[in-house]
């Protein structure tokens, strides 16, 4: 059960001037389900992306770098069910046959095209079921289609994910709608397993980078469900250009802050929801450390509670077992970090300070704010003025359940 | 059910000249039950220690590390029960009035008391049970009471965990017998939650430091259930010289490699005897990762492996899902990993090669490895000399019951 997490519901969702999106049953790996998306783009349509760390990246990530250098995309193709990852030279060829398969669809080149898949991982991807279907997904293409695409990249994720902004831009209005999936092998390095925010304003390739970049390292660069980076985490923003608005060509540009915060807001939107909808998630806690030298500290105390998994079996048992943070704050090995200043909060209650317990806490003041299914940790390390926020989920019975039964 | 571990037998434990055990019940959380362990060393005994990099050390650990440093010990104190961890100076104050009560006791300054605690972080140490209690552990002090001084120092632990070995030194024998106890919370970085190795050889300070932490870096800092670092983390190395056996002074003595060898070999069973008794274990995991370029990129593909709960929770399904492997491995951040020359195997199964699955892998295969008790996984990084081997176990429903009912 998602924490606090609707399915959201499409009159909410904005279709973006410039994109159309179309969804099939390909059978990647069940049938009568949507697993496969088409997001056909508007000619003048920018895009940009970041893509997983991992070492063992998926042939489409390879193949979706190579293309965004070398020409404007004109459409996108989303299969889940199959990774395509770890699956060397075959699977290059797998996810190429794709985009020349939907490229001749299209009347494109085939490096207009950029691939996307999500699911198991070292099997083969059945590429011919996926051929098959894209005359399919290519009829269904509309532009009030947000919810069907959120549905059709779902994996282990239990609701889908997307949400909508309008923001103004010199008294023109200008959309941003994005989707997202993802509930375990989460902590992104770059980006989530699959997200996709597009917007109809008009903004260069360089400043949609910048855009995205700043976006990433607010929302999904600071999530963690299992501590796991995925080898197909991608996250790509695309500006169509199709609401007339001028061009934003620089992070200088009058319209870019606006824009930029936009985005964000969906990004976080997105992020956040991946952590409500994580895999046997019954709390979202949020994990916020001040009083840094470097915002490189904090994130790693940040990351040193949100991946312990004693702090997350103790939020799932809504046991304030709260030693178990200390220690966690202890193990990110921050360099002569003095204990004796640290202070600890749990939601407004004042756990730690002086290196130990604060006098004045109560149990049962620590037991109330662990019934609660949000809950805020923060730490204040009293050395700097650099801070961050994390967010994460419990580790139950269910994720245990869910991944040891995912491929059956 | 720990895997593949028995109780050790009180007969094969070895006693060790120099060295008298007594256990008591202080009640420090619970009644009944042995909670208290007293050591007792000959005059001439040497002590070496490597402690937990946890910022939030314990109490014990910081006046052990002082007392280590000051004087010759005469004895070690024990409880479970409470970590006086998170207490900050009332937590020191307590454990030094552990200290100073048995030292009057003995007759011996202060100084010459180690204390060591284990159990629930950020609570008040009852030191007022615990002093009551030390007569009555100091009467029941005897050689022959190893496998006593085992039980009574367990928490989450289901199986007592010590082991003996007999070493000859130029026609004499010397023994060497070690109790160690830990089930969750471990990722050791320089010991076990708590771990003690006594031999009646003599040995100078320097090299049982020496010997103590090579045994350390092969043994216990090659360990992880979950990847948390204790507060509490002590493994400590004492000769008692009781055997009449040339002292060795140095790491060139002709005897220094034998008996090395066999503190080494207790130590690597403790660790062992840990991961088969980690907290919910159904399998006792081996990772090998050889082929790397230095001994430090080994493990870190080889702790990306023990950490990863999805890996952990495929081995607790019996599950060949081993493109999560690959997923680890390439989540490792090796510069420049050519995953074209990356092998993985699943004990005697090539699983993958040239960046994907090996086209003879036939999932019977690997599903047949997958439902033995004791796995190894073997990692070729194709790059270099460098090897090494981590212990871990899998991730199962009893741990996190364990942990979510641990306190209460």
């Amino acid at each position: 059960m998602p924490v606090n997490l609707a399915p959201p519901r499409p009159e909410d969702l904005l279709p973006v001037k410039g994109v159309a999106l179309g969804v099939a049953e390909a059978g990647v790996r069940k049938a009568n389900r949507k697993d496969l998306l088409v997001m056909r783009l508007a000619e003048v349509a920018n895009v940009a992306g970041v893509f997983t760390q991992n070492r063992f990246c998926a042939a489409p990530v390879i193949l979706c770098r190579e293309h965004l250098a070398l020409r404007p995309a004109r459409a996108l193709v989303v299969n889940t069910g199959n990774a395509n990852a770890g699956t060397g030279e075959d699977g290059l060829a797998r996810a190429r046959k794709t985009c020349a398969e939907l490229s001749l669809l299209l009347g494109c080149d085939s490096t207009q095209i950029l691939p996307f898949s999500t699911g198991v991982i070292m099997e083969p991807l059945p590429v011919e079921r996926i051929v098959a279907a894209l005359p399919h997904a290519l009829a269904d293409c509309r532009a009030d289609n947000w919810a069907g695409a959120a549905e059709a990249i779902m994996t282990t994720d239990t609701v889908p994910k997307a949400c909508s902004r309008r923001v103004e831009l010199r008294g023109k209005t200008v959309t941003v709608t994005g989707i997202a999936k993802g509930a375990g092998m989460i902590h992104p390095d770059m980006a989530t397993m699959l997200g996709f925010v597009a917007t109809d304003a008009a903004v260069s390739r360089a400043a949609l980078q910048r855009m995205l970049a700043e976006a990433t390292a607010r929302s999904f660069n600071r999530i963690t469900v299992d501590g796991d980076t995925s080898t197909n985490d991608s996250f790509i923003l695309l500006a169509t250009g199709a609401a007339g608005t001028p061009r934003i060509d620089a992070t200088n540009h009058p319209d870019y802050a606006a824009l930029a915060a936009a985005v964000a807001e969906v990004a976080v939107w997105l992020a956040q929801a991946i952590i409500r909808d994580g895999e046997g998630a019954t709390k979202f806690i949020t994990v916020k450390v001040a009083g840094g030298k470097t915002e490189d500290e904090c994130s790693r105390v940040a990351f040193g509670i949100a991946h312990s998994p004693l702090v997350k079996t103790a939020f799932f048992a809504s046991d304030p077992n709260l030693g178990r943070l200390l220690c966690a704050i202890g193990n990110a090995a921050i360099p002569e970090l003095d204990v004796g200043r640290v202070a600890l909060y749990l939601g407004d209650v004042l756990v730690a300070r002086d290196g130990g317990r604060n006098p004045a806490y109560r149990e049962e003041d620590g037991q109330r704010v662990m019934q609660q299914s949000e809950i805020t940790v923060r730490v204040d390390l009293a050395r700097g003025a650099a801070q961050t926020t994390v967010w994460t989920c419990d580790l139950s019975h269910d994720y245990v359940s869910i991944n040891a039964d995912y491929r059956s």
